[in-house]
């Protein structure tokens, strides 16, 4: 059997992290590098590792609320137990849990999908920006199949600082959103659709090949890293 | 948590859709755009969501009947009381609920499919021909392995107005298909099948790859899809 | 060395085609069978193969012009000479020649191309049903990166019979117009793009993930199999 | 043969863009619409119709500079004396040519390169940022065989307000960047490799999978797009 | 610079092969092995490899007709005056040489193309077929899409004792001529397409994935070895 | 609703199939047609439709026993109470139910596995083959990381008829094995595997680009096709 | 049904393998001629096979420990029952069970992991490592996102003889490490990931396409196959 | 246009790399660090570019020779000439050039290709390992097709330290080879293939799915690769 590392003991914390038990290095100097601090990804972890690390994050840093995405029902519904003292806030749809008080909101970003199912990750987006103190708004099912529903909106899309587009299926509408407006834009693809869009790679492709000048692109899904850009841009114009 | 619009009375319909929670926002116009109303992709939501929109197609189109596709087993059992004064079909091979009178049928589609297990994409084709007002003839497991079984049924084919040809495994019937028929030819790629086979891309490239001129594919198990192609062309022909 | 069959007399059709040295026959009962003539694929082909097929379909069907696509440069040079008595007319954008006078062209096709290099397919789009009989417009360079160009041309769109819809990169375009129209929209992924669009396949995915019910797809750069469904829809429309 | 609309005279423009022959449609109005001028791609054009195309950017907008990438040698060469009163610049590394004076550079962009071949892409950035009006500097050959090359530049690399990060092969040094800085990260994927890294699709789906929070990913071998990402950035931070 | 093994005398063959150069080691065993003797596959060697290895052939198993595959032109020009004692056949659609006296054909073995671009792939495999000593009959051109092509020889086909179907673009003349005859049939896929089919995935895919039972497959173009395996059916049956 | 055609009386038999409700048409001509009976692919079936299939099969062909594959525990555990005046033989690792008394076994069919979980795979091959009336002996776990396994066998490898061999992972054991024997060699791909070789596609085009000369080659895990196609070189083998 | 081999009596062993059942041939020669025995591969097999897989590995090798991988929890739980009188050792984490008292560790490997998902992988390797005496320490979740974190450990890092890295995701942690050390990396991509990563091919491809001299690759989520390939390193080193 | 850093002095060396004019930082430590010296990698280079970073390569590290790999015929024919006082090596089949005398040869890897075409990618690789100090032997066209060439070099095969195989097409030798021999493996897929097997990706897929224990995988074509790993195992074992 391997010879592991001792634990350290909680708290100690620089910049080779904080091992936890024998599983986990917590990158407790993340915010201050990346104004970005570490964040809880819950798929395939236990209640019990995800309760331990927004713990262990909470202690390390308790001037910023922690966060857990893609949770499993059983946290959703335990974790304001598990934080007596805190502010806890889940949401079902988007499977976060945060624990902590927000900081308020700056700036102005917008999120829109194309589509009802987008919602899950597209409320990752806002779930990610409330936790990094920026302001969004949510425009859902403005998908380019009913162009009408899109244009109704395009005040709000000019008003906004940072556009986030949430679109599985075609991935069409980023590309369209983007040659409308002036300001920084996001395409966050979804696994949404069957077929050839299965999984979500059509809708990915069609993101990066835009003929939209300067649309980028993330992960399948990610919501969470969509914010995080959003969020350095607002903290960036808002300095 | 981000700033949401609030949620419109329903009922209130325009250019920029009807906005159903947070969530949906109906593209009650599209019918008379495009010619084929919103449809509800029932895949992903739950229950009480696909009977909401449908009352709400319902409500704003009365003159037309709502569809639901890909419906969970639930909503098949409950549909008919969930619409007491309304006509409601359901089909559990295809999945599919429809809500209201159906249209009588105009022109002849014939719909096609290679093997047994095609069938639930073929009926989801022709449940929504019937809510367009087409009539259809459905023609099952003919495929090339057996190709007397096709060319027993030519002068059907031949007496066609738009045939629309089901397949998975090899894909290979459109192709014979529309080497026969004078009229607008649709393959319809499904999922059915293994190894290399397997989720239906193989049967889309074969068909989209035909040496038969002006065969038309769409989406792999999408009879909704060929289906709405069909009836603008039936509408066109029978204007 | 295998035996050969050998060459049947020029002239002598029937249902096995029409047998041309050891390398064609010639199916030149398509016309009355799809009602679409055989057409000479010049990729790969020499000029005296081109020319010999040219000539042979001419013959055996002199009430229809002969069309052939993908022509390399020497054959689109010398094709006027070749068919001294015959108008001729080429394309040297679309790489096609036709040989025999082309009919009056009915109904009304709208083909719209996404940016200029898509121009390509287009033409061999409208060269197609020019010898098919179909009247048709094109629209070039209207994609979605500049929604205003398309948005401006929506009376035409609305106007025609059958749209075919020309694409490269995102291939999102196809996706817009199909929910603008109620008339059939087929969409024409093309290998115009790079990156994760090279070849095509991201455009030929997006348009058949399409959200807009009813769009339809051919293989990439198919522009001639675009024109064959649509002349088949006109000539339905127009009986 | 297809009715094409009648060119309209040069220097008409409008939200319907610029007729030019019957190829192009330029977008005049996008710089005011998404702060980026429409740019000639250059790839598969004749240098006559890029010449064209640069002369009517020049006429429709004659405060900004107009912009050409993927230029044939042909192009390069000529291109001074095709504008004769016009500053021209042109880049053979990075194959672009730009008309007019260039603004002058505000902010402050880090463009890094993981190897000498990506530098090709990296200086379609820099030049494309020279005329948004953006300063930038480039640091090539700094990928992550060699962790020293870009440990030595961190002073420069917190100093920036946006860093693009340009490579290919693993893709690997987008994800280490982002994890060292608090400033908007874009990760340019290129298609210098070979193997399994052969046209970048390895790059790319490294760069997209990044467990680096917050870094956004453009087309392989865009530099053009990155580079009107980061000075959309810019010009939000410097209003 | 690495140790490299004598070169030993030509001529002195066993079941380690015979070394020639430092580059290759004929399996001269092979033919008594297995019944299809070492062929060359001339691509990307040089006219004095290939005629070297086929004289090596020739001396070693002085019995049986040597065959070189994929020539280059210089090959299929000078091979007659290589092997001036020599019966010499070379066929240009094929690209391929053989050298000595041909056996009589056994049996009878029936290659069917697809399209006219097909020969080239079926002509590899009757060239092969005449080295190994069976007879072959080769009819060209009976694609799907004109099925009368193919009806019209229903009694060839069901006269021979082994069926090769040759095909590129949907691939799907295999899975019917299977579906028609008793004896042993095995696919060809063909490199013939573009789009989805360029490369000849599609088509190899349809027909690993062929609902009429008993087709098997080759890889891709590869003429020779379905020939090989026709061979070893033959020699079985003929016994 | 679509209308469907009648339901033809059962027993009622010719080149148009059999119809059975409105789901399938059974080809009880194939078996004079091709020397394979049709089978039942139980996949996706209810266990009535497949014993409702069995039922059909014997009565229209009461000579040759009727097979069911890929089918569901509760099939294998009724079907003898289905038929109770029948010989019944079930393959639980198989997965395969045969109905009627076997035909004495022709032939000798050696059938290898290069692992133990490719069996499920090869029994399906030799219950196909004992259905057909060829004799096969099945030999497993002799993949090439313990080469002795298969040299130990060489003697009954070349005392075959035709060799199968089934191997997933690197699908290396048939390229080895037809580079041992003279007789025909089938190479079956198996799902057997994990990361690049789950679902089977590295085994498949291992086989399919074989060095090996007249390897053929099915679809992954389609034990049943080459059966089929072994059947018909034995029958050629032993008319 | 097939004629299978008659099972020989068990402890029977040399070249041609252990036969066991009709399933099973145990290379039980595999260690004396590789270095490594032969492992039970668990998944898809019965607790019954398991057991009795490692049964005979210990009777025919009673001086090796006997490994498992990929075991379900049954045979965990029940593994030191099924073996009473020898040191039984379980990992809930790596799903690995081992016969047989641990050999005494020699040298020095460290495994690093990028994430702490990945921790599943890097204990099946330090399992083999401990079976085949070989020495290991495992460091978890030192991920390029957070670089302090390994860089921390660089001492450690040089002090290895041989390095195996185990990541998911963008599969860069890799290329870092190998440009860091003088002795052998090992790079293992594992399956974690969702998006353009799951399945784990992106890591996969990112590894294989290292700038970093001489990392070397095993399949996904293949701990074993890095812990077979260092321990052959190791035993070179400590002859 | 972009600031750039002024090019440093030749000859200062450092962590942070040697600039050369703006496009190349050489890493000019990374033999001290890794043990393997940068290397040119030629493609897409200028003969300027290569000759002027072999020679910083020589200023900088005297001690050891310098080595560019795939370098245009032009390169080879001028190395000589432009290293007036060095030893010079250049190998026309690798493509290789090294600069600077040779050391002498440890150790003994054995290097073995599958068919004559792989000599390229085996010759980059025994040139690798001359630079690299180690002694090679290259056995070449031993593939599975004819296993007797193989199994007469078992003895070479056993007495090396540590074997390299290269493999295009099918990619089963190193499988095979892998297990035969108790000394680490490693395999190189090689792009030699066409249809299924063009580009190397079915070799590697096959290698890295090898059931063969501890064989790893470098990327397509890399002999450079594969032969800096097998020098580090040399070197620990040799230390």
């Amino acid at each position: 059997m391997p010879a592991e590392e001792p634990a350290r003991p909680t708290g100690k914390a620089g910049p080779e992290g904080v091992l936890l038990g024998d599983y986990a290095r917590l990158d407790v100097d993340r915010r201050r590098r990346t104004g970005v601090p570490e964040v809880v990804f819950g798929e395939g972890k236990t209640p019990e590792q995800i309760f331990t690390l927004l713990a262990e994050l909470r202690a390390h840093d308790p001037a910023a609320p922690a966060l857990a995405t893609r949770c499993p029902a059983q946290v959703l519904d335990e974790a304001a137990g598990q934080f007596p003292g805190e502010a806890v806030h889940t949401d079902p749809v988007a499977a976060t849990v945060t624990v902590g008080t927000l900081p308020p909101g700056r700036g102005r970003v917008l999120v829109l999908t194309a589509g009802t199912t987008d919602l899950r990750v597209a409320r990752e987006c806002t779930a990610t920006l409330a936790v990094l103190g920026v302001h969004a708004d949510l425009v859902a099912d403005v998908g380019v199949a009913g162009l009408g529903r899109l244009l109704a909106r395009l005040e709000d899309l000019r008003a906004a600082e940072c556009v986030i587009v949430v679109a599985g299926m075609d991935g069409a509408l980023p590309s369209v959103v983007a040659g409308l407006v002036s300001v920084p834009a996001i395409g966050v693809p979804t696994s949404v659709g069957y077929g050839v869009a299965a999984g979500g790679l059509a809708a990915a492709a069609s993101m990066l090949a835009s003929c939209s000048p300067g649309l980028v692109v993330v992960n399948i899904d990610n919501g969470f890293g969509a914010a995080a850009h959003a969020a350095k841009i607002i903290r960036a114009v808002h300095r």
